[in-house]
């Protein structure tokens, strides 16, 4: 009884699913997959690989979701404009996180963001995104993580970092089959029995 | 004389350079160079790719910083032992990114480092580190960004987010060629002659 299961993630009343546009299976094999490990550790409750199928990315971000715990769905091939109409439809807004949007920093968008307290589904890209995405038919916000050029992996981490105000990473997942227990220096883990 | 050059980037006490370790070129060649604009996107100093060398990074990075300016420096195939034996000889301290670690959430670890005032170089590997990254020869620190699985690329990027407290993502470019202008819709820049 004494190593009982770690806490569960914190429920939060909202629902961030992350959509991913323009992978090109091979190329953004290992990037896309950080970009949806991002999500799945930092709270987002679900991946939607739009428009495109990659089972390899699929396979690992299921294992470790079968490993560390928690409820992490993923999906792929939705075409992105189906996804949008449908999570539009259920009530949920989108936020399109590009180089080009209000500044996270320097801005309010976080609090109006915050605000609406309404489900979000946040469309993180590449360089070469369909304009409509910067439309009020798409997307409610475009919000930057910063002007200037770096990464939609990190980009998705600072948002969802500052929209859950750090409390993230001290996450629990429940059933998690192992954990990391963190300290000063070496690697240690505690594996749950079944 | 109406387009002045946007302001410098706030000058630090305290340089980052981060030291990414065991980039495989071809399969890593997006994720590092992710990694590598998050840096200079997120006001580190400089990057070292460590004991390899990858000169499609390197003209990247450099493209990137000649035409959204500031100064990053961009080093590669240098031995990790000797970019950390030399940075310690200059007085720096190093800290290793790593899930394993002290949770930057739940610890008081970022203080403890920013309490030191000294320049950092920052460690950042992949699954399967030498374990001697874990050891005091090496590290000064082991930080985690929570404790799940996910991605160097967004681990580095909450970190320097933190560190800063947000004002990198605020900071202009010494000697931008372009510059985003951030707005609610669309995509703007401002091109200065040189």
């Amino acid at each position: 009884m004494e190593d009982s299961k770690p806490i569960q993630q914190p429920s939060s009343t909202r629902q961030i699913v992350v959509l991913r546009w323009g992978h090109r299976p091979q190329r953004d094999v290992r990037l896309t997959t950080h970009v949806a490990l991002t999500a799945r550790a930092l709270c987002a409750s679900g991946f939607i690989l739009s428009d495109t199928e990659d089972p390899h990315i699929q396979e690992t971000v299921n294992k470790i979701t079968k490993s560390w715990g928690g409820t992490f769905h993923f999906e792929m091939g939705t075409p992105w404009k189906r996804a949008v109409r449908e999570w539009k439809a259920k009530g949920g807004i989108v936020v399109h996180l590009t180089a080009y949007g209000e500044n996270i920093q320097t801005s309010d968008i976080l609090n109006r963001i915050k605000a609406l307290n309404k489900d979000l589904l946040l469309i993180v890209g590449s360089q070469k995104v369909p304009g409509e995405f910067y439309s009020d038919q798409i997307s409610d916000f475009n919000v930057s993580i910063g002007n200037q050029p770096h990464s939609e992996c990190s980009a998705l981490a600072i948002f969802l970092d500052r929209f859950f105000e750090g409390k993230e990473l001290a996450a629990g997942f429940d059933k998690a089959k192992i954990e990391i227990i963190p300290q000063e220096r070496g690697k240690k883990t505690k594996v749950y029995d079944e």
